[in-house]
């Protein structure tokens, strides 16, 4: 089946045969009580992928990022973290709203903070500041494009992290995918920090799920936090075995999403479209729209009535995602599709 | 399989061959975008079964709680509560440490608060006083021992929070108990207040997840502190389907859980033991060692070596609770052991 | 002039000529640059005189005592505290509003808590529950009826909180008065707590003002607090030239309140009303109206018309304070004159 | 006596021997019964001044500032305002830490917001947003160099709010500074805004206070959080007064701090520094000191052993700020000084 196309994010994939299977037949018990076996398997597997000692599983990539600055963070302490990034833009102001932190923002339009904004962040201790007491990084990089910031980049910032002090989060969200961008290992990002968030629901094609990987007193600290948030869940094997299934199998995959994103690129590039190529891209491609013709709304109506939906990132911004659930084919016409709405307007 | 035999708490129990199934042939989409056709039935079903609006799914019932009363009440508001109910012992404190709000305790040790105690605790609006705003109660009470509050008893509490104007919250986790118990629907309770939270991972056995049920306003604002908590989850139809079965097939055979509650009370009254029949018992025995003898942690280590397991609600008061995955002959023998192993000492 | 006699608190006095007198000629400076030495000086001598290395000057009982709290827990954070005390009761439930905190509530009806009922809030660490991180001592106990807690009542239960490592705040808004009524220096108490908060507008009669007494690092954050709270104030010096005035002229004469008190008292008890005698008395009285008869709200306005203020601490329940704005003279008139109002009535 | 020259901030005044006398003989109460004749009369007069129903009087600018924040916005609203603001910058985060709220930052180094920027930070309604809820506007605006914001462009920006419904606060510590430079009364900014919170210890040389100035219905929501806040203080009318006096006195003569200020800035620039003149000039003097040479460090190091003080807003930008304890005669020596020692260097 062709239709729908859908490149709203790859947060919309469905679990395939397999993966269901995998969740059908997970042996399972109570988390809260420790006592879930393909949880604690799902835990010790990231834990060991990203380098870490120990791993816990969470509802959402939200409430995996949530609870890590809840846990590095007490009440008032400074966050620095990008004016893109998705923690500040698309978490619904959690960290404020819930945790009391105060977010201190740096320019993050490359895709990563600069050493220097970073340390003129951390200012001398005063009663009229609120202390820095974190830096968060995005990798990749979702509002900048999906790009994929650079190992080098990315220890160069950590480096100066680490001589100032500042501990480090990381929203590995798709880390997976900044690794293969790079040709890397995660761990060439995520043991460079003190914790990483990575979600399972994104590219991997697990229905629900992301991971917090940390050392054992952080998880343990965090596994406090995950409980008064409401994310204690009890037999949560069944979608932790989804986890491990992707985990297993569509960690490689990640490379047709890219290869997809790049013909969308070239379709809507060669029809004259202003596609952005900020650095290494993943599986995303935006694009923009000329002053003159048609805004982002009208496209996204034009092209949902044409089964290809994709979303809106500014009045003439859009943003397409290539997921498992988007084939080549599919890729290609959901691309010549966009391309025929836009000359039609 | 005899052993174990599980008494520690009814989320312990596993999903069947069936609710496996329903999970396996779940139909599922992006909640987050609205477009998960299961999630979407069982939010219908559960509104339609507790008299209300709308509905909103959540991974636990302490999100559920949780996600209400934040959605009830604003910073620094007073929530008048009991001081034996869960919100207040068993939810990490998260009301206080992440909303901001200000308990205002009540004497529950009866299963229900009292008219005059709750009026008493509305004071004049005065800057020394944390204004109450919600009244929060609890059916079955589980630290009460799992008794069922009376309609009456209920409805007399309501009458004067409306008299007052006073919101109410049921944490209703396991309302289904409580209807049982008195022989009614559970819109003999639910349809009093203005949010519910009723658990599908408790009695009705489902793996995850529980329900909130208000007005279509109150779920709207509702959803909103779901996601900053990190609750909102992708392919959430695969647990779903789970909670939809549970309430198509668990709902009546509750029946036997009491009973098996009643038969382990029998045995362990028979032997001497002092078990608490506070009221309308349900699946819940609480029964306390005599002074001298062992206290309930020696009690605990000697029967889990031999496959029974429960829990310490103080030094010498211990919860049994039944679930489906306790049949007859398990509560039976489970209850004989007990006995055994409190002689032997 | 006799009237009006102004029974409501002793934070009604109004500064003396000579108090007037030492604010006039107080020499200031900014006192958020950390330049103003009358504030200093008040500073030192309050570190001085409760046996800790520094002091802290902030605006008012109910800020000394957020400020210490926040600067003790963070976000989340169980505080042991009475059910009657003042910090529960009459500070607009800031600790958690403001601060996330989240009370234990322990029976104080004596005045003080029992070191039992402090160990039984200190559960096991578990992801169900908030952590007690503080043990919140008043002294002298307003809502118990002012009564002073002994020094032994006192080191029992500091004793049983340095056992379990609980770190101890003590609300000592009227701990001059309590000191007295043992014939104690008022280090028997201070230096046994980790925080002490004093009130200089209370009997000491300034107009504003309170202290915290600490350790140099824990005074340090506090002050980080005070300005976050806003309490950062400029020429302090000013109002903090009335608290040394207060502390060098106006501590010994609180035993004329005591006095005064007692008359009080004696008056009362011999026309038939029902005076609490919990404990040692300081400058409080309190009494209540038999069930036939007028109300506390009766009492009040039939006494204020005759110039006799007070405040009612309940349906029947009614409080009188003496302080040096009540000369015996008024002491005495004034509860003649509530007993010629109770027996109109 | 001409030194010490304070430039460090218009906060460091000392009262005069009137303001010292009116504050010796101010009529007072209890201002938490509401019994204080000074303040009642100081909240009528800067309601009238500032065109409101109400007023209240707080500790700080920085607690108006919060206690306005907290009065408009609940739990998790997000609030727009200058990354430059002082509210942002140097209130300690306590917006955030005490209020959860969400800061949504706009470019305001012009001294003001633009009216396109507001209107793309309300995003449309949706569970990963927090909600914009209120705009924060400064002037006149410190970091920016102390500029006077224009009428007009501070109509503007209020008209694009209302058509928004977007409430606004105005942190206006300095808008007696502000109104004097365009030569309009205060009323031409304080009536376009819902609440605004004047400082009576800056240029008007006040020791202590800020006043927050609204509808009825605010303040009285207002008095809720002040108390909560600890700012509910005792017989305030002593400072009080110091606050009428300062707004009977001391308006007509900011006139001489600009003055003085001008003759500072042309001093500097005639010695060939590079001084700020984005707008109209107010109070304040910002420089900065060219790349190669000394940097704000050591210049106010060897300034301060000549007894001339001022501060760094960044390595190597000063500011200096005139008020009534800085004579004619002090602005010129302390101008040539700072000439001289950065020669020297």
């Amino acid at each position: 089946m062709l239709f729908p196309i859908d490149f709203k994010s790859d947060t919309v994939t469905k679990p395939s045969e397999e993966m269901r299977r995998a969740m059908y037949e997970a042996e399972v018990g109570d988390d809260v009580y420790g006592e879930d076996p393909t949880v604690r398997r799902l835990e010790e597997k990231t834990a060991e992928i990203t380098g870490k000692e120990e791993a816990l599983f969470v509802a959402s990539g939200t409430m995996g990022n949530l609870t890590s600055l809840l846990t590095h963070c007490g009440r008032g302490d400074g966050v620095i973290l990008g004016a893109l990034s998705h923690i500040y833009n698309y978490e619904g102001g959690g960290m404020s709203a819930l945790g009391g932190l105060f977010p201190l923002l740096a320019d993050d339009s490359s895709g990563i903070l600069s050493p220097q904004e970073i340390t003129a962040l951390c200012l001398p201790r005063n009663v009229h500041h609120s202390p820095a007491k974190l830096l968060c990084l995005e990798n990749t990089h979702n509002k900048c494009g999906g790009v994929a910031v650079p190992v080098e980049s990315f220890e160069n910032v950590v480096k100066q992290a680490r001589e100032i002090h500042l501990p480090i989060h990381l929203d590995g969200a798709r880390l997976f995918n900044a690794a293969l961008a790079w040709g890397v290992d995660i761990k060439a990002f995520s043991s460079l920090v003190d914790s990483v968030q990575i979600c399972l629901s994104k590219g991997l094609g697990a229905p629900i799920g992301s991971m917090i990987c940390a050392s054992k007193a952080f998880i343990d600290k965090a596994r406090h936090w995950r409980k008064k948030l409401g994310g204690g869940m009890r037999q949560a094997g069944i979608v932790a075995a989804a986890g491990l299934y992707a985990l297993e199998h569509n960690i490689e995959r990640l490379a047709d999403d890219h290869k997809h994103a790049q013909l969308i690129a070239s379709v809507l590039e060669e029809a004259g479209l202003n596609v952005e190529r900020k650095g290494r891209q993943t599986n995303m491609v935006f694009f923009s729209l000329p002053e003159q013709g048609p805004d982002a709304h009208s496209l996204i109506q034009s092209c949902a009535e044409r089964g290809v939906y994709f979303t809106a990132m500014g009045a003439r911004r859009l943003r397409l995602v290539t997921h498992l659930d988007v084939s080549q084919e599919q890729a290609l016409r959901g691309a010549e599709i966009i391309v025929e709405e836009v000359r039609k307007i």
